[in-house]
């Protein structure tokens, strides 16, 4: 293999040190969160069966998120898919564990796949974080899935803001409006656009859907509305009475802190799984990066679909993008994603045969919990400054003959330079 | 879909939260001693390139593991696998990036795959755990790793076995007892099973390989042997004379504190592409889990191979296996696998309407960086302490109108069912 052909596939990605370990901070973050709230981590398998994802309790097989997503065969011929996100899978789960106890509150982090088209900012493989309940129908636990995610992007240091809607609304509003059942899906398509192309093009779009000129205005006044969160409620309760979508909003808003939470009656995000409260975050400066930092919502439907139950076995969820978070802590230049070495300090050695005693001073440094790294080669100290240079390691402790005799060592603080001749018990203390 | 209906794929397995708790523990202390020792964490993706894993550098294309392997095709048609372990993508990436700073040490852990046959504790999909070092010809550097190995199960508190040989070695005793170029590989495969079949079993098979009786004595003289390293040492010494692979097993040796670490000369372990030193660990008392814990070794040809250099890029590692690693600690009745909650207390109201009370008291418990759960349903404390005994967690504050009022909680022990009335920052006090 010429080093030509040496390529990864197409769409994936290495993470470097630098890289990794930013991308852990995050992670650790979020998982932070997510337990300080009380939900518990769960692993389902990447490997999943071909029929569970395309159920019509899934993704649905005529989907597009179906036609993107990775098929493979074991060698028994079963059809098998790569999962593409992790709310199927947690269905699944639940419908094979009668025994869990509800609400059952979980989150789960790790990659997802999709066989898609590459674009700036878009993969094959990426991660996904995902926080999800099961067995609440009432809305207490919508509203505290909105301050789980003000927690962690306060967190994160980042100025967000969560857009917030119900399905249900959107469709009494259709309704409201005279739009056909049988349109209403693409309709909604459309007005999920207006924050990104305006009034106008969503007029546009759905006069090319044969919608009439009347019913369009009808719409977009219920959905083109400005104001405070209670402003608009106000609005919609005028025009729309009894509404069971407004309530379930009215009920969530009330439970929460408003500010940075957005009630925008536009709000429809694609998967046609969601039966009520949908959710979405973005940067508050959408300029620099308009894509969601995390989205989700409820989906009622689903886990009693799979378990061929008539009835609702409710269950609303969260998902963070590990990807969007990260590109935006780096427009931010946050800490969190600012390189970073593991080793807090590396030993070298001056003179030869040396290696031995260079061990045993990391052994004892490990001992004290200190992160460290070792000349084992007996380079030269200017190749071991420069070793230490580029991984940013802070300290270098350098031993000679001379310095096991005397038992002091020198150590070097990268960033100032400053030389020291210490005991270990000095350097054990000056490093922590 | 039918509950029927309702399965996983073949071979994988979800893991509950007290599962996945207890994983994330291991997972936790593994990366913990990786990074004392100074190595980073990358990450490679779960899809390669077919091309990758089939290289004769790789696995090779005629391998068992090669036939073990997913394979899959994205859309454009591209021939994929899904990764089987990770020191080929390592391989890769080293030969990617030709900046990286020399030597490079690094750890990943994550799923690997393969599409075999179901056997008590063989998966489709597991974790494994690596650590690895590149550029690093010394011995000096397969020492660290026998140290650092022992730190990690000294820390996991199980008592292990560290086996070491030399691949060098072995051929050298091969040589010695006039075995044919052409037979070695098959000669190294029956004598590895040395200490599962004894000398007569593998006599046995040796025989059946057409191995004549004399040469299998003589492999037989210098692999069967016993005492201690330094014994087993000097024996070899005497048999072999100048012997490049039994000096670097005494530079290892001497560098390394020898408790819990036995040379055992007939120590193969399967994968063709290791050079030089091989490790695996055993737990000592074999009886009821035989399973290596870890393994690894020296694979100097393998970069090399896959920049089409000449030059050897010395590289050596060692994988840890996650799943064996949890049967031995709950064989050993660890308390690193023992059911964990989450959350530390759990808010339960009394009455009605008490939700919003409910989420302030969990969020003031919250920003005091306790781990909290709520009753978000208005169950009834019956129902509550049921929940929270399921889910194990220790703590549970009731709430009502008279302990809003009087701002006094109750705080129920779930352990000893001791009830305590204390306002909050006592409450606080008693939970850290």
């Amino acid at each position: 293999m010429s080093k030509k052909d040496l390529q990864r596939a197409k769409g994936v990605r290495d993470f470097s040190p630098q890289d990794k370990l930013s991308r852990n901070k995050i992670v650790n973050i979020l998982r932070s969160i997510f337990e300080l709230y009380g939900y518990n981590p769960i692993e389902t398998p990447i490997l999943e069966r071909y029929e569970t994802f395309a159920s019509k309790y899934g993704i649905g097989q005529e989907s597009d998120a179906m036609k993107e997503t990775f098929k493979l065969q074991d060698q028994g011929k079963r059809d098998l898919v790569l999962r593409t996100e992790f709310t199927v899978p947690f269905a699944r789960f639940v419908g094979m564990n009668s025994q869990l106890k509800m609400p059952f509150k979980r989150y789960q982090m790790g990659s997802v796949f999709r066989d898609g088209p590459i674009k700036l900012g878009r993969y094959r493989e990426f991660w996904q974080c995902d926080v999800d309940v099961v067995g609440v129908s009432k809305m207490t636990i919508d509203a505290e899935l909105v301050d789980l995610t003000k927690t962690v992007f306060n967190k994160l240091d980042l100025d967000i803001e969560i857009q917030i809607n119900n399905r249900i609304l959107l469709n009494e509003i259709l309704n409201k409006a005279s739009i056909k059942e049988k349109d209403q899906e693409s309709v909604i398509i459309s007005i999920d656009k207006l924050e990104k192309i305006g009034a106008d093009g969503v007029k546009q779009e759905l006069v090319q859907k044969d919608i009439s000129s009347d019913q369009v205005d009808a719409v977009l006044a219920l959905i083109n509305i400005s104001g405070s969160n209670d402003d608009k409620i106000k609005l919609l309760e005028k025009e729309l009475g009894d509404s069971e979508g407004l309530t379930k909003i009215k009920e969530v808003i009330n439970l929460i802190d408003n500010e940075n939470v957005n009630f925008i009656p536009s709000l429809a995000r694609g998967l046609a799984y969601y039966t009520g409260t949908i959710f979405e975050v973005f940067l508050k400066d959408t300029s620099k990066l308009n894509s969601s930092l995390a989205g989700g919502g409820r989906y009622d439907d689903m886990i009693g679909g799979f378990l061929d139950r008539n009835e609702q076995v409710p269950a609303v969820g969260i998902s963070f993008g590990l990807e969007t978070i990260y590109d935006a802590l780096q427009l931010a230049k946050s800490d969190i994603v600012k390189g970073v070495s593991t080793a807090q300090i590396y030993v070298s050695t001056i003179g030869k045969g040396l290696e031995k005693e260079a061990l045993k001073i990391a052994r004892k440094l490990r001992q004290n919990n200190i992160k460290t790294d070792v000349d084992l080669q007996g380079k030269n100290l200017r190749k071991n400054l420069d070793y230490a240079d580029s991984y940013k390691i802070p300290w270098v402790l350098i031993l000679g003959e001379d310095e096991i005799k005397q038992d002091k060592y020198t150590l070097k603080n990268m960033t100032s330079g400053d030389q020291f001749s210490l005991k270990l018990p000095e350097i054990l203390n000056k490093i922590k």
